[in-house]
């Protein structure tokens, strides 16, 4: 699948549709007179008239507590993907169903009419990260309410509002016109703030059922409501487990203090090789099949992305640390990095306890870049364990999960459709970032399903996404039904598939 | 404090009392010829016609779930400390009374009528350790029971049965005499299981009410029932928290990972760096107060203690680690050591959270030997964090204990009482050992109050201390009333106070 998607990309280069450093050329202008024939201006219209309406079914959207990590929501899950079956059905989309799985179900629907058009995926999930504190809430949080030009609720902005935008997108075009001017699928998942195992399971075993030219996936942020963000390249990530042993149980520091290894010692001594002084992970090969893009795509970076400072601010650290010559905008994005999340072992209680901890372990996750593959990484790493234990403890590593790096070539016709859109939905042209996080779904998406998946942010981003009192913000909600409408037009008119 | 006891210490060695390396000589002829001329015969016959009596009494006193760690046991252990003064006064104590504290309370009588004679303090505690796990005793934590030749029950090792010996040594003696061989004072606390700050503080505020020649603490362990043991030195303690902070809160590994120092991986560095390669500590000037005992204490000590096998063994290590040059039990005992106890930050829940902590603290503790200082390396340690911290992170050091190493000459005469007691209880001669352990309780009793203090185990090393099925060996009951008869003679005989 990767092979595929390399070539593609290389095609691209070779057709000379290179952007340049600072700005990004226009789309072809075969894409530019197609949307001139289609009747665009009934659904557009329609969107603006039915605005109130389009609010208050996001609300009820809101209202189930769909959330995915408490077992005891799992029949509010059930409940939500029944109504969003019943939902897409009522748009006028087909072959709506709810399919169960293992975990909570997966929701879809399709229209597949325009013959010869490509096929967009539209990707959401309508599960939400739990609502707690609920004491910093100012309304609860599944009982939507309306302060100024913001929806507050949990789930508002992730993901119930971003994807919503792209139904009622389909249901003023359907509404006003009796069609789509592409094919459409629609899935939605309630794993995706656990994982989204059982849509990555369902992707492994029926990838025909989510075939499509391109993936439009809308659960990232904007920097400001006048300055859109298309993300066209994501990190992978390798999480891992690392588990020190050496004792045949807690003992006593009294009693063996000075005598043996301990673990948790032996885990911060292993943890602390793997960084070089400089900040450089030190396992050997790991940098081995990093690729950096060219000169002209990271002084472009350099000019879109945020400034040392920025980030030092966001993280509220006093200096940067890492590898030497790279912005720190470069180290998040277009080098790997490794971080650990959390070490258990011993006593966390008030005061001392004065034991010697048998267990030591610790969770990492490395976050890669084209074209690292977890698995080698994976492979590596575990070498370089076996090779500096340090003698006296044994060491387990387990594999938690793993996503392969995603990256879109910046001139891809996908991501020029989208900034069309773009421009004409939010009235202004987005700037192409790449990012350090990872997304499980977009890298099945686009390196095992090999669909180009356009990351389509409406959020912004101080939604409050995860925290109390999250939100999404109304003009957004509008602006980005216009821009899922003139996405579906600009795909309908250009876009073919890659595979 | 500390000088006085220096000074008397040089006195035994000018005196010539310093023992031989594999063997101690026997106590002055002046106090075995005492020993014959008090009424012994009789408390003895009386301690073994009352055996049945005086288990059932400390079946009672186990009854009490004194379990001082969980509030909801506060009344419990108050009913305990009026039942156990009830006891006391009972047995023929006076001034019985049950003191108030911040915490729980504390229990204490006297008895101050053998004029020109020696005063013995016998300390014990009353507090026990949590039951749990519940489903792994056999018969209810607080519902005594005799299976085979033990004493089954929370706290019927550590440290009822074993104070209680004291308790019937002195019932046995005034009930059948009607006086005691010398002056004695009990005190019982109830906190010695969650740190016996409440103790700590009464003997800072009336060092007159605890003052003595000579106390005794049953509240370890020996060998085997014919393998007796005392113990003379114990390590010194310095617990403290390290804390790393870097960043205005927890932040994304996606967004932040590779661009800033973090603080758990800075606090791993930290840690590690606090020891060299082969096991050092790097703290500058931590080993320059560390005095070795003479060559010929060190080879008894190799004689008598535990090998470098049976170490490794009883930690379940598959090798030593430390200080070149030393055995694992001089490691463990005559040097300092420095282990981590715990570390937090970040998550640990299942699966992987990519989250990177803003706080990391890890909970250590030096075991300290003769001649630091825990304020002295308090200072050093917090001199080393300053000198070596990461740039990018801060650290705080809190300090949340400390206490004295305490060591008695063993040639002293309260170790020479307590060894021919022993010999005369059990019928065997105990070892002198040196435990790397600590007791604050000692610690202040010896240093800050200027009493000797020996350490009379009574308990067994498999006696399941702090675990399910506590029990107490009750031939050591007997034995151990035997003995602290034999001691309280030897010490109305010929021991002097030291201050």
């Amino acid at each position: 699948m990767d092979r595929s998607t390399r070539t593609v990309r290389s095609e691209h280069q070779a057709q000379g549709a290179r952007p340049g450093p600072a700005s990004l050329p226009l789309p072809p202008h075969r894409l530019r007179r197609a949307v001139a024939i289609v009747p665009i201006a009934r659904p557009l219209a329609y969107a603006q008239a039915h605005a109130s309406r389009f609010c208050k079914e996001l609300m009820a959207l809101i209202r189930f507590p769909t959330v995915s990590a408490q077992p005891e929501h799992a029949a509010d899950l059930v409940d939500c993907a029944r109504w969003l079956a019943d939902h897409l059905r009522g748009i006028g989309l087909e072959h709506a169903q709810v399919s169960r799985t293992e975990g909570h179900p997966l929701v879809y629907a399709d229209w597949l009419h325009a013959a010869g058009k490509p096929t967009v995926l539209i990707y959401g999930h309508y599960d939400v990260q739990p609502a707690d504190p609920l004491d910093q809430w100012q309304t609860p949080p599944f009982q939507p309410a309306i302060r100024g030009l913001y929806l507050y609720g949990r789930g508002a902005s992730d993901d119930k509002g971003q994807f919503f935008a792209h139904l009622k997108a389909i249901d003023a075009y359907l509404r006003t016109t009796g069609s789509l001017p592409t094919n459409v699928k629609v899935i939605l998942e309630g794993e995706e703030e656990i994982g989204s195992a059982s849509l990555l399971a369902f992707a492994r075993q029926h990838p025909e059922a989510l075939a499509a030219d391109v993936a439009v996936v809308s659960d990232t942020s904007i920097p400001a409501p006048d300055r859109p963000a298309l993300t066209y390249a994501l990190r992978g990530s390798l999480s891992l487990e690392l588990e020190v042993r050496g004792l045949r149980g807690d003992v006593h520091s009294g009693t063996y203090g000075g005598a043996v290894r301990e673990p948790l010692q032996a885990l911060c001594a292993i943890l602390d090789g793997l960084y070089a002084r400089g900040g450089c992970i030190t396992i050997r090969g790991f940098y081995g099949r990093v690729r950096l893009p060219d000169p002209d795509e990271r002084a472009y970076l350099v000019g879109v992305g945020p400034t040392n400072e920025e980030i030092l601010a966001g993280a509220g650290a006093s200096r940067g640390w890492g590898e030497p010559g790279f912005t720190l905008y470069e180290s998040t994005t277009l080098r790997p990095s490794l971080s650990v999340h959390g070490i258990s072992g011993g006593y966390q209680g008030p005061g001392i306890k004065t034991v010697i901890p048998a267990i030591a372990a610790a969770k990492l996750s490395f976050r890669l870049v084209p074209d690292q593959e977890p698995d080698e990484v994976d492979r590596l790493f575990r070498q370089h364990i076996a090779r500096t234990i340090p003698p006296g403890v044994r060491c387990t590593v387990r594999t938690l999960d793993a996503a392969r790096p995603v990256v879109m070539e910046r001139g891809h016709p996908a991501l020029r459709a989208a900034e069309v859109a773009y421009r004409r939905g939010f009235g202004a042209s987005p700037v192409f970032l790449r990012s350090g996080g990872t997304i499980p779904v977009v890298s099945t998406l686009q390196n095992a399903l090999g669909i180009s998946t356009v990351l389509m942010g409406l959020a912004l981003a101080d939604d409050a996404k995860h925290g109390p009192n999250e939100r999404f913000y109304l003009p957004n909600l509008a602006n980005g039904i216009r821009t899922s409408i003139y996405f579906l037009v600009e795909v309908g008119s250009g876009v073919r598939r890659h595979a």
